[in-house]
């Protein structure tokens, strides 16, 4: 299989297994309402970036992708959630997301937050099930790992910087150092916990566990800065949805202008793929995956 | 001790651990916005009453309130987020929370959607955590058993009923069986899994389990509609918000009117206390919150 049937398989898998837990949902008493925008809100979009790299680290492993897919999905609520909620009016304010009318737009303000909250909390539910791993230390530890990334240091931590830069100014002056480490908690502790899950599914030693942790954290500035660059260059169709909208954001393009970027782009592709080293041929979807990220064009 | 006692016990406890939690979330570097919101949101206030039923009820398997301690802070956690969602404008729009201004009053709208993410996501990391309990498959309980409770079927679709009431009139009459359904939804589906909880750290046979969990529905349906016949008759000092704002609301005081809330709330304390007849005298402190959420005044 080459790499795009790769993830389009995993982002097939992953639909799947989302709509079936959303119906389950429903079955279990969910109101319809709510169960329908965290369909709108999951459902029919996105790359499933995060499910691919979950999949592939798991699968070094030796972990099958229906086994896997359990955990990924999970991410996949997670990286949903964040996208509902950021999309909010008193957040980043958009009225489109992968071509379709954001939460709020197709419903209303209090429906996408509370879809937001659903599908936060149904991501551990569904990791702390028995169908994710037959371990319960293994449950235990995706958990741990899925909210540290999420939470207060990790990813919401990075939203509530972008947005103390963005509404309140502040720092008046933006840092390498500072982005980097903004967009590390924002995007780039999702997928860096992506990779490692793959780890902890498979029981890896510690050694292979952070090099693959290693690898996603290059990997999500490198996915970070190269949404950055595309929102400044890109075309909003090719990206379902408005581009140039990024411009007051914390981005390092804004740090470091758009041609040193692209340099610091390129050295973290090639960092990605040497924290791969020990691992075989297997990896080569990992590696191609680097590539994809800085060479996307949407 | 007496009940009130050993709840003011409770929640000194519970209060000293959120401190902690938070301040290890702003030492591992949670921005110190996000974590000073999270502080303002759970600390100094409200009666702790979801941890102190954890802890009397892990108590009577022998589990040690320093060990119940961090399940109960992860369900005031979780109590925190929902207060703080709910009171942001698109939902409830209170100003008032606890005697303090709600937290998009005291910092803004982003600033508390991001806190409640991040308190929903930090009692999930408590929960996960090998502090709760040494079995990881006690802790993958929990943490599935909260998912489920505060989740699309449980509080977080209580809430979307309620403002499915609300702000759309649905629907244009209110049952008593849907308003008994939404209401454990919305506050019982907690406070259940605060009993449920303790017999999980106890490692309770079904059984027992299943006790606790009955009293636990019971009295989360009693906690609600007390809280809506104060809110009816209540003054707003004693409560430290607005009272008469559920008017329009989906309680049972709406659809029994007050006199027969009243007789209701009567056969629930009883229903409460009659589930736990298994248990000796180990359970007064239960029993007497049985009459305590019946007839408390604020």
């Amino acid at each position: 299989m080459t790499f795009r049937q790769r993830l389009e398989l995993a982002a097939s898998m992953v639909e799947e297994r989302l709509a079936a837990v959303l119906d389950k949902a429903a079955a279990g008493g969910a109101p319809p309402r709510l169960v329908e925008a965290m369909r709108h809100a999951a459902l029919g979009g996105g790359k499933r970036f995060r499910p691919f790299l979950v999949l592939e680290c798991a699968g070094l492993f030796g972990v099958e992708p229906q086994t896997a897919v359990q955990t990924a999905t999970a991410l996949e609520c997670v990286h949903s959630y964040s996208l509902v909620h950021d999309d909010l009016p008193a957040m980043d304010d958009d009225d489109w997301r992968r071509g379709k009318p954001t939460v709020h737009k197709a419903y209303d303000e209090w429906t996408a937050i509370l879809a937001g909250d659903a599908l936060l909390t149904i991501a551990f539910a569904q990791l702390a099930s028995s169908e994710t791993h037959t371990d319960p230390a293994v449950r235990a530890d995706l958990v741990a790992g899925l909210a540290e990334a999420s939470g207060a240091a990790g990813m919401a931590g990075g939203q509530c910087l972008d947005l103390e830069f963005d509404k309140l100014g502040l720092p008046a002056k933006l840092s390498r150092p500072y982005v980097e480490r903004l967009q590390a908690m924002k995007t780039g502790a999702l997928i860096r916990f992506a990779c490692e899950a793959g780890a902890i599914l498979g029981q890896a030693d510690s050694e292979r566990r952070r090099a693959l942790a290693r690898y996603g954290a290059d990997l999500g500035l490198a996915f970070q800065m190269a949404d950055d660059l595309l929102d400044l260059e890109g075309e909003p169709e090719a990206m379902g949805k408005a581009a140039h909208k990024d411009e007051r954001k914390a981005t390092l393009v804004a740090a470091l202008g758009a041609d040193a970027a692209r340099e610091r782009l390129a050295t973290l592709e090639a960092d990605a793929i040497a924290a791969l080293v020990s691992f075989g041929p297997e990896a080569d979807g990992l590696r191609e995956a680097a590539t994809f990220v800085v060479r996307r064009e949407s």
